[in-house]
């Protein structure tokens, strides 16, 4: 059995952690059922040291189980110091994700490193029922909110209670998913097909409806493994912390799991690499000061959040080592449609001799296109850039204006970055050129 | 008597318009004294046509004076219907425009183009009082204060009360005139010498003292005139409207009058050219959303605020015909230090074959200077970053949260554009290369 596939069948045997009063965090406390092998116990033992959790294996023969605790069991205290480096990803079932997730939240004062299970951003409840995490509450307030129609979905992804190209396939495909469930109730053949174009027609630049759940987080973590190499390879030559530079969000709240761009980050953080990340802020919508920054928080990723404009002194002045961003549609011959303003980081890398890559799962790929130019950009309400939003000190989240009422505002939420400037392309496949013979190589 | 010194003596001829109540601008009228000649209320008949403005003579022989109104007076309804386009710049005497600017501000509902009278940013109220512009509170809020010493003037330039490169070194110019008045009283000799070293040390990339305040509104109309020979150039070229980017606001509030990357666009503004001004935000202070489209919106100048991540795409998709910003300091081989993202916009120019020139009047030329790299980065609060600042629905200035409370944030102000990726430089001696040779043939 792979380390991949055990670790799915441990995500499916873990129960809800039970019960986990608000504000008792530090009792936290999961068992797991009796019926592992002990070879599967030392993995989960494993990971939840990577995690600084503890752990105790309690009960003789068949009816051994293990435990894991945020803080050292009674008696146990001097038997397993936390380790000064190194945090995992525990790849729970969505339930008890979400369950840890919700305490975290709740429990922002925890002493130390949150400790915080990686939830996915969507999943199936129950047979009627999607749940996502509302990233427009985030960073200030974590919200799970349900989804039970097509017309919900597409609110949710037009509105962007959720983002990212490959958040917005799997939300598509769960959407096609309740449209099959109502088509079929209905006794209406017409509906999935309808639903269908109304679900790609919310968000022109980034769908991609192809997208399955398990294997976009598969790919996105074998993104990681690929660029947390090229990240140990620069540790490597530079001797001292990797500083990243990455804009917008492209890490685990962006796909179903792992994320793309900060995939190679959270790989390399966990193998123990010394990082440091450059977080872009993202006007308008600020997706890299609330989420990126956010999940890295979170994760114990030393970070720092800059204006959008800052990124090209750093790059000037050796502050940065890479940039990594995400995409939302890349040609066939290398092109990168990504969020605005990548184009002008790709621009600064390439005028400081520093390496640009960007990571996507394959499915972002639009084979028909060979000319970015031939994108469509979406433009957004002129209301994004008029205002910013987030948390005033009363506690309320409220939109500021910025500019006089009567100027008006314009708000492109893409731009194209050609390949010439991209140094390579981080797939589930491995590292290939930014080129259509680049491409080809890797998945003819 | 040329224009621009006619110009300046109708602008001391000027009396207070008389009197104005808030909500009453609908019935502005200005009367001239009646000493003018024929020809002096010819041309103030002309200015007041391009401000869309009325004017009426009455009386007859030596008593013969001319009057401006906002509406056309009684019974002239008919004579001078409002031109469709053209404005103009009005140099009225700082008490004059002051009063007007105040007008505008207290009556926002004006019916059409608000025609609002330009008013410096820095003027000698009586022989102890200083007067500025709060530009914090703009373009929400019209609020003038009263400096009455060096303490008082550090801390306006300090907190931002003002800012630009030239009104810094005005506003410097007049902390001397107030400290040396402070030093006679006291009998103190030192005093000035210290007070000099205070200022200068209030932000250390721009501030330059031997900025004279009559000088460099002389310097900056003359970097109009010159820039907007370029602007006509390009209109004939092309044949349409104009598209100019700039960043950041190097307009007449970065000054005393005029300003610099955006005199250019006034004084062509001025003389009927079709423009269009894309304004960046200018993160994170915003000074491009509040106060460049608050210059061009009074002055009734077509402009759209993007993020500062859009300009790079409307680069690559044609949507721009020239960049002009300004500087905080130059150095004698023509690198040029800027409001931070400056950079960014250079490189995307350069990747489109785009002009893009650097605005400054000479004093901003650091003679001593060969390398941009020498140019010490001012960083300021992070707080800057991570929150935003600006009006809500109920009328309060507030600021918000954009990131994770425990994120922290870097906050450098400026970068150096090198001298490679610069067009030209537009000074008071007209257009040179960006290079010690072209500095050397304007200023030797």
């Amino acid at each position: 059995m792979t380390t991949e596939s055990f670790r799915k069948d441990v995500a499916k045997k873990l129960p809800w952690p039970e019960p986990i009063k608000a504000g008792r965090w530090q009792d936290a406390k999961i068992d797991f059922p009796n019926d592992l092998t002990s070879s599967d116990r030392k993995y989960i033992h494993k990971i939840a040291e990577s995690f600084r959790l503890h752990t105790l294996s309690s009960g003789t023969g068949d009816a051994r189980y293990i435990s894991v605790y945020k803080n050292p069991p009674a008696g146990q205290e001097a038997k397993r110091p936390p380790r000064e480096t190194g945090a995992g990803v525990l790849n729970l079932s969505p339930a008890a994700a979400q369950r840890l997730q919700h305490v975290a939240s709740t429990v922002p004062n925890v002493p130390g490193r949150v400790l915080l299970a990686k939830a996915r951003t969507i999943w199936l409840q129950d047979d009627e029922t999607v749940q996502i995490i509302d990233q427009r509450h985030l960073p200030h307030e974590f919200v799970v909110e349900d989804i039970k129609s097509v017309q919900e979905m597409c609110v949710a992804i037009k509105d962007m209670h959720l983002r990212g190209a490959g958040l917005i396939g799997c939300a598509a495909a769960y959407g096609m998913y309740l449209s099959a469930r109502a088509a079929c109730a209905a006794g209406d053949a017409q509906l999935p097909g309808s639903d269908a174009a109304r679900l790609r027609d919310t968000r022109p630049t980034a769908v991609n409806l192809r997208v399955g759940v398990e294997r976009d987080a598969e790919f996105c973590q074998r993104i990681g493994e690929a660029g947390a190499d090229i990240l140990q390879e620069i540790s490597v030559r530079k001797g001292g912390t990797v500083n990243v530079l990455t804009h917008c969000n492209a890490g685990w709240l962006a796909f179903a799991d792992w994320g793309s761009a900060l995939s190679p980050v959270y790989v390399a953080f966990n193998r123990g690499l010394a990082l440091h990340v450059w977080v872009d802020e993202t006007r308008p919508r600020n997706q890299g000061a609330s989420l990126t920054a956010w999940e890295l928080a979170k994760h114990g990723v030393p970070h720092t959040v800059i204006a959008d404009n800052a990124g090209g002194h750093l790059m000037r002045t050796s502050q940065v080592d890479v940039v990594i961003t995400g995409a939302d549609r890349v040609t066939s011959t290398g092109d990168a449609c990504n969020k605005i303003g990548t184009y002008l980081k790709a621009l600064a890398a390439r005028d400081n001799s520093l390496p640009f890559y960007v990571a996507l799962p394959s499915s972002t790929i639009d084979w028909q296109l060979k000319d970015g130019a031939d994108i469509p950009i979406e433009q957004r309400g002129d209301e994004e850039v008029k205002y910013a939003e987030g948390l005033c000190d009363d506690g309320k989240r409220r939109k500021v204006l910025l500019t006089p009422k009567e100027s008006s505002a314009g708000n492109w939420a893409f731009d194209v970055t050609p390949a010439r400037l991209v140094t390579g392309l981080l797939t589930e496949r491995g590292l290939c050129d930014a080129s259509e013979e680049g491409l080809k190589k890797l998945f003819a």
